[in-house]
């Protein structure tokens, strides 16, 4: 079965609106759950408070006409006095009350030397509030601290709105998680991640069991979860593969509005109706999953009256260009800091695969379905995927990656800085130092003189003061699965770093040194992005043997042979010194914790950590 | 006691950074529960992902080299090909895939019409996450679609940090929510409400039972919770009445660092330290208490790793001024919402007992200490207490209160419009109307013709284009306990209604009318501002008589006996009409479903409810 119909996103949030009369679901929630629920009707106050005068200060109730004399020069010993707290009673008869300060007490009579108002101090009767006033309205988002006030009022449970939501997980290669998938396999995340968004706006998921590719069984697990829920969520089988059956399997209970929607990623989404239903058919892949979710379900459970916030907005500079072909609307991660006084956006990969992108992101932008794309160095709107705040504490790091790098963005974390790093290789770094896009570059350039990193700054930010910390001498070596060295290469498989990775111009430099030819290494034309996907493709048998450094060699548990040791540096503006959130990534560096991970992780040398070369390369 | 030492407020938040040493506790979270949770510790990956080659795509697995001379004018027909879905593993030997949408099949065999590139549309292993890799680092926020991530990654559960917090209620006068307080007892509402607020940052709370107002058990409540918890915080008896004692109990089990506070509310506030741990005192009033424990309490949990957001903070003109002496830090709840293009905030009551000011408020203002308070129409920091998007859904309503209001509110909740209501009369409302900082005022103001409103808009707003909606004809009369009539007033305890409103003007022009000396009428200069006050004055014997509208007499059970029929009207700038929050408002006055609240609540006349009269006054 193919796409039914390819829908543009706004067309799709209309036909939800108009296709579905949404009544949400009522429940009772006990008063200590009710922070953060959405009010199904609205709730009276069924006595007064106070329901009595009380006094609003510690001090005494008195008549307030028995004090008019009163003045500096001719003080009065009052007749009548009773002391109070705040909070007690102010007896009858009384109708005012003085603050014990401006009380002088002798021998159980009390003095007063400035006339007191009626009422004053005085909390009258209903104060608060008044017996059959209304204390908030229905579809009222109940706050924190209204808690309190509820409890005041007598209100020890609430009825709060909510959708059930039923979420099938279908495909006979699912597995469950901490269950580690056999190749095939494939760990079910995609109901835990929508039970999560959809929860944290106040929906109430059932997770079904899994249901295998089998048309009868998803039909029967369907009805039975239209039944129990306002709306079902079938997890995959959306597409168009051999075993995709989901939308023929809706069709034959009800109808099938939309098969096919014009978003990236998420297209092979499907919605239907079952007993006046809507069923959703999600896509598998989980960034495709995270858009539908995000696009459509979300913004579709405002129309059930939950409050479903809209992201904040930052107008951000982008780093690259996202070229895009008129008709979808496409969804990017990025990265989002501010670098100086401005706001900087990085797209991130765009595999629908890769859900570590989601993790990394802090932001995303959408490019919308009439646009060609976006330009380098473009003005956008970001849209936050976390508070504003903390994007402001982003530190973006861009360059050549290490494991190590990873470990400083934990030892920074606990003075709220959140390390940011993109791996595009050290020249890629140095560019980006170039264009002022990040706060600090790692990198390992290695020149034809032998030094490391200055003569590269010196090309490419001529006049700019850039500093350059050590972070520590690194040994690069061949890894394999049987242990062979440099000389060993031509003829094995090899696995390749991309151009302009510090670990490429190493290798280029050791080939020319000692007259290895790249063309009699197969596989040299493969490139992949990190130390250690290097050594997982030769853990997994995609090549024989590749460059990297040794923590990741010995990370997958593979020999490591080594052939030069390398100075790893941070590159930064110096004009960045003092911004805590690169202070803080120096302090790290120079850290004793940091010199034991370095010594543990192994293939580090520490003697250099931390020293810092200035100045104008 | 007296207060020990008065500390501002930035002086108390240094202090509590260089007095404490704030270690977080951990606790073990299943993943189900691990979203808004913030992780103890690294997280790393235990394997790849995925951990070998699998399809991108719906298609066929080839050897791309079997490719290189297909084009359309010569198709290739594949002697090797696997017929693989999405997710399949690409088989050994195979380095590509070429989607099922550029295949033809027939008998079996794969015929193709374009070369494929090695690795095209096959997810390499790692390409996810590689083995030992770090997934997210210490302090990271887990965000809802996170747990995907983590399900995939077999991540079942995290350890998350908390802060476990006690909280003692102290006092003889509390009782439970739930139980209607006798006179001079008190509902136990503050640990309630901080409980929430402390929980929504990811604190743990234990609430207590209550303490008696005794030292020794109060000491031993200490005791007992300084031994569970992270944190200890005394709720109330931290002022300066004869039953404060927390202090002098903190004092003899460790040190008293601070009592006292530079704010306003919240002054009588304790910072006590008892085995090393902090121990609050928490002042008795629920605003009070509140305050603390956003200004203080839960910025301190940042200390401890905790994520605490800053509030959002627009830029609004304020309608009246907040005068305040030198000294303090005040914080002032306010009512927030955008009149055309300006955003414009209004203060409301300070009482600190008044819990429904913090439900009716959607924003905050601080005055600064050394700030001599703000003048009517200054530009200040509004702080949000809703998300923005709320804010800019507020309809402002100013003016004369009938419960009716309430009611409307509710009816236009489920368009996601927030009305909040501000009760300074007909007069206030009319004046504010002229400012432009409302968005309608209702208002029943009689004229000497015997006309209603339209000649106080002609006289305030001449030239302004402004609308009158009738909401209802509107019965008012006088309220007791007995039944009397307008002529039984004289001599008897009267309460009354606050110049500018119009039931005061209805009152004199009737008094007026048949001749009855205002001076004859006891209590006349008594002052409250709503009608539901007027009758619970009268209720609680407070005053024997009143004139307010029929619904709030009905709403006590009190005798009623009719005055007049006046024409309550909303009246608006014409230019707002199609504003949609004031569109919302109109169509559910105009709607059936009003008419029946109208009937139901008694004292309206609903022949004219909906009808506008047009014009420039």
């Amino acid at each position: 079965m193919r796409y039914l119909k390819v829908l543009p996103l706004d067309e799709v949030l209309a036909l939800l609106s108009h296709e579905f009369t949404c009544i949400p679901s009522t429940e009772t929630v006990l008063l200590e759950a009710a922070s953060g629920r959405i009010t199904a009707r609205p709730i009276f106050g069924t006595y007064s408070v106070p329901e009595i005068h009380l006094a609003a200060m510690d001090g005494i109730a008195i008549v307030s006409a028995d004090t008019n004399s009163a003045s500096e020069q001719h003080p009065v010993t009052l007749g009548r006095a009773a002391r109070v707290n705040t909070g007690n009673v102010v007896p009858p008869g009384y109708d005012a009350v003085i603050m014990i300060e401006d009380v002088w007490e002798a021998d159980g009579n009390y003095t007063i030397r400035k006339s007191a108002g009626p009422w004053q101090h005085v909390r009258p009767a209903g104060e608060d509030l008044a017996e059959s006033e209304m204390v908030m309205p229905s579809r009222h988002l109940i706050r924190p601290h209204e808690t309190g006030a509820l409890a005041t009022y007598g209100i020890t449970q609430i009825e709060g709105i909510t959708v059930r939501i039923g979420l099938i997980p279908t495909g006979s290669e699912l597995v469950a998680p901490g269950t580690r998938p056999a190749p095939g396999q494939v760990v079910e995340s995609n109901t835990m991640m929508a039970k999560a968004m959809l929860e944290s706006v106040g929906a109430r998921c059932t997770r079904y069991p899994f249901v295998e590719d089998k048309p009868e069984k998803i039909r029967d697990a369907i009805i039975k979860a239209c039944k129990d829920n306002d709306i079902v969520i079938v997890s995959a089988g959306s597409s168009a593969g051999t075993k995709d059956y989901t939308a023929d399997v809706i069709a034959g209970l009800g109808e099938v509005l939309v098969h096919g929607i014009a978003t990236k990623p998420g297209k092979p989404a499907i919605i239907g109706k079952v007993d006046k239903k809507p069923v959703f058919g999600l896509p598998g892949y989980p960034l495709s999953a995270l858009t539908v979710i995000r696009e459509i379900i979300l913004p579709f459970l405002r129309n059930y009256g939950l409050f479903v916030p809209e992201p904040q907005v930052v107008r951000a500079g982008i780093t690259s260009a996202i070229p895009k072909e008129i008709g979808s609307d496409e969804f990017v991660l990025c990265t989002l800091g501010k670098v100086g006084k401005r706001w900087t956006v990085s797209p991130q990969s765009k595999g629908a695969g890769v859900q570590m992108s989601a993790v990394r992101a802090n932001a995303y932008l959408r490019v919308p379905r009439e646009s060609e794309g976006f330009n380098t160095g473009d003005t956008v709107d970001a849209r936050l995927m976390v508070p504003v705040q903390e994007a402001e504490n982003a530190l973006l790091i861009t360059g050549s990656h290490d494991p190590v790098i990873d470990y400083l963005a934990d030892l920074i974390r606990s003075q709220g800085v959140t390390l940011l790093s993109t791996h595009v290789g050290s020249m890629g770094g140095i560019l980006t130092l170039k264009k002022d896009e990040c706060h600090a570059a790692p990198t390992h350039l290695l020149a034809e003189d032998g030094s490391y990193n200055s003569t590269y700054l010196r090309k490419y930010l001529p006049g700019v003061e850039v500093d350059l910390l050590c972070v520590a001498g690194r040994q690069q070596g061949i890894v394999s699965r049987d242990g062979i060295g440099f000389s060993d290469l031509p003829g094995r498989l090899f696995i390749n770093r991309q151009k302009g990775s510090g670990t490429r111009m190493l290798l280029d430099y050791e080939l020319k040194r000692v007259g290895i030819d790249p063309s009699a290494i197969p596989g040299y034309e493969r490139e992949v992005s990190t130390h250690i996907a290097v050594a997982l493709a030769v853990k997994s048998g995609e090549a024989d043997t590749g460059m990297c450094v040794y923590s990741a060699a010995k990370a997958l548990g593979l020999p490591f042979v080594p052939v030069a040791q390398e100075r790893y540096e941070l590159a930064f503006r110096k004009k960045y010194a003092e911004d805590p959130r690169l202070a803080a990534l120096i302090a790290a560096i120079r850290s004793p914790g940091f010199k034991k991970i370095l010594i543990n992780l192994g293939g580090y040398d520490t003697k250099e950590t931390g020293y810092i070369r200035q100045g104008n390369f």
